[in-house]
């Protein structure tokens, strides 16, 4: 197999085939981000929860640590449903928590939060993307669908490289129809939201072993395998499928430059690779992560929760009082189900370690 | 990686680290289990269904068409629990298939099935793995567990080696310390019936990826990848994430010597990689096949029917009727995440060319 160019390193005009996955919500911090690219790979900031003046500040930061590539992910903007019963419904199973971490439940009461203009209003996806472009962000990565025909004319006119997210073929084909120039391909065993935006999330769990050959079979576009990577093993697993180059989110969670608090860091080390469930609870999409009270609490009533990103807004106070007091019981701990083999080093040293190991395994030499 | 020889093919005395999955309920014949043994693979017999004195008729039935090594699987006995009210209830939902398929429902009616002896009788395990021994089966697989410790203390005198399947690592665990000289890992990719015994099976789909490497850093017998392999690019892949070899199933369905019905092979040609689901509606256990009408009928009340072997012995009729009369929508269309890439080719030929495929992307040719 090519190895390290690839098609995806050209494109990007990386030195090695690894992108970092965004990780939104504070784990991808810009030093973690910058580190990856140093070390020549592809960083990610996940801006997608972001509004433009943060993610406008946040790039420049990047910026004073690396002057490599790296790319900014955007979430595609959904139609919102927002049924006030159901708010309250989710908002009397909620209230319980944020009693238990000491919260105002006046403040956050269900009438008020109805009323909160983060509830419905997330941030401008389009004004997200003009900042991004303003910034010379590198690479544009989209998760949960692809750009309108004329966002992806200007991206293309500005000669930034466009990344979408599929989780099967069909969702592949829509990207590379829409113009995006690589696709993700996230496989049944990633941590964090499935980014499935046709079909229903249950049916569009296929593992990386199957993903990749389906996929490569039908694109001309580089393919890029995300899931379960944990180290050089699965970069050369994944080229060996076909892919052009792999995504890892996981493997960074516990490096010392990530975002990840000390107890989720050390959840992590105590996960194994049935430790994962897919769950709603948190965002009202479903996402993977270590398993813990309050996916359990929840679990029975995850159907009856109101969609993303409401129950995102619902919840946001819970989660970061949660963190703050250090509860990883109630914070997401999203996890791949290779979490176990994930390593509380630099990011830059894992990427030269797998590196050498991908190189060992080329070579014959194990 | 080593290539092609590997602790495996040393283990087992093939040329190719390749086994081709059991296939229980006549799908591998002995004709295909041979040819795979023929071209350098290990074939496997799916006995677990059979009487011993057909495991004796069909293995020496396979040593007439080759002289190559090959496995019997047979099934770990589980408690069967037997409830007539549950059985009643099952056979009402079934009754209106029988009907549909022309069967007689009297000689098959709950008071009478609850009565027969293949619903409560499986095979004799003692007795089918006597049978295997004499007839000098050259390995011996295992699913749903392990033998107890007197029957693999005998199959190491006479020198046998034992494969077990594990769905997580506390399972492989299990399976190494009790003896077993090989364990498949079996990922969620995976067509047929999940072979988890340890926990339920939803919390045990870990995807290859995930899987292997968990797998590999923590036994010291060699580990086989298991779900979603199709080709070449998949056995490199699984080398590549420290497996010492592949065990497919899906890749051979399509083949003409397997015992696969023309229309079955039609329905895989048409799958996707999200075509397939888990149910248990067949036989009692979860198991991954292409979507049809008796599973989409049977889908909600899927949690309230029996166990296996109770429900299998109750579909046993609409099953065989199901095959004969040509009506895929009432068979199980085992398939593992890639069956799409299938193909129609002996598998004499299908194993050459996988490990051609294999050798160029080894040497970096592609």
């Amino acid at each position: 197999m090519k190895w390290p160019k690839t098609s995806l390193t050209e494109r990007l005009h990386i030195r090695y085939p690894i992108i970092q996955a965004p990780m939104a919500g504070g784990l991808a911090t810009p030093q973690l981000v910058a580190a990856v690219s140093n070390a020549g790979g592809l960083g990610s900031l996940g801006a997608g929860y972001m509004e433009p003046e943060e993610i406008r500040s946040t790039i420049r930061e990047i910026r004073t640590l690396t002057d490599k590539p790296f790319a900014v992910n955007l979430l595609i903007p959904e139609p919102v449903t927002e049924d006030a019963e159901i708010i309250e419904y989710a908002y009397a199973l909620l209230e319980p928590y944020y009693q238990e971490l000491g919260l105002p439940t006046d403040d956050s009461s269900a009438a008020n939060l109805t009323n909160l203009p983060n509830l419905h209003n997330a941030p401008n996806f389009k004004e997200q993307l003009a900042v991004a472009v303003e910034e010379k962000a590198n690479a544009l990565s989209f998760t949960f669908g692809a750009p309108n025909e004329k966002e992806i004319e200007a991206l293309k006119e500005w000669g930034i490289p466009i990344i979408g997210t599929a989780t099967h073929l069909l969702e592949a084909i829509v990207l590379e129809e829409s113009g995006i120039d690589i696709v993700v391909a996230q496989g049944a065993e990633a941590g964090g939201h499935r980014g499935t935006f046709i079909g229903h999330y249950e049916q569009c769990l296929v593992g990386i072993m199957a993903l990749i050959p389906v996929l490569v079979d039908h694109l001309s576009i580089p393919v890029v395998a995300a899931g379960g990577i944990m180290d050089g093993r699965g970069i050369v697993a994944s080229l060996a499928l076909g892919a052009a180059g792999v995504q890892m989110g996981t493997a960074f969670l516990a490096c010392p430059e990530n975002g990840t608090r000390p107890n989720y860091k050390a959840a992590l080390q105590t996960g194994t690779e049935i430790a994962t469930v897919l769950t709603r609870v948190f965002s009202g999409k479903f996402a993977r992560g270590l398993h813990n009270r309050f996916i359990d609490e929840l679990l029975e009533n995850e159907t009856d929760l109101p969609g993303y990103p409401i129950q995102n807004a619902l919840t946001r106070n819970i989660r970061r009082a949660a963190a703050e007091q250090d509860r990883p019981e109630f914070m997401p701990l999203w996890a791949g189900q290779g979490c176990s083999l994930g390593a509380d080093r630099p990011a830059g040293e894992l990427i030269r370690a797998w590196v050498a190991q991908a190189e060992a395994i080329i070579r014959g030499d194990r």
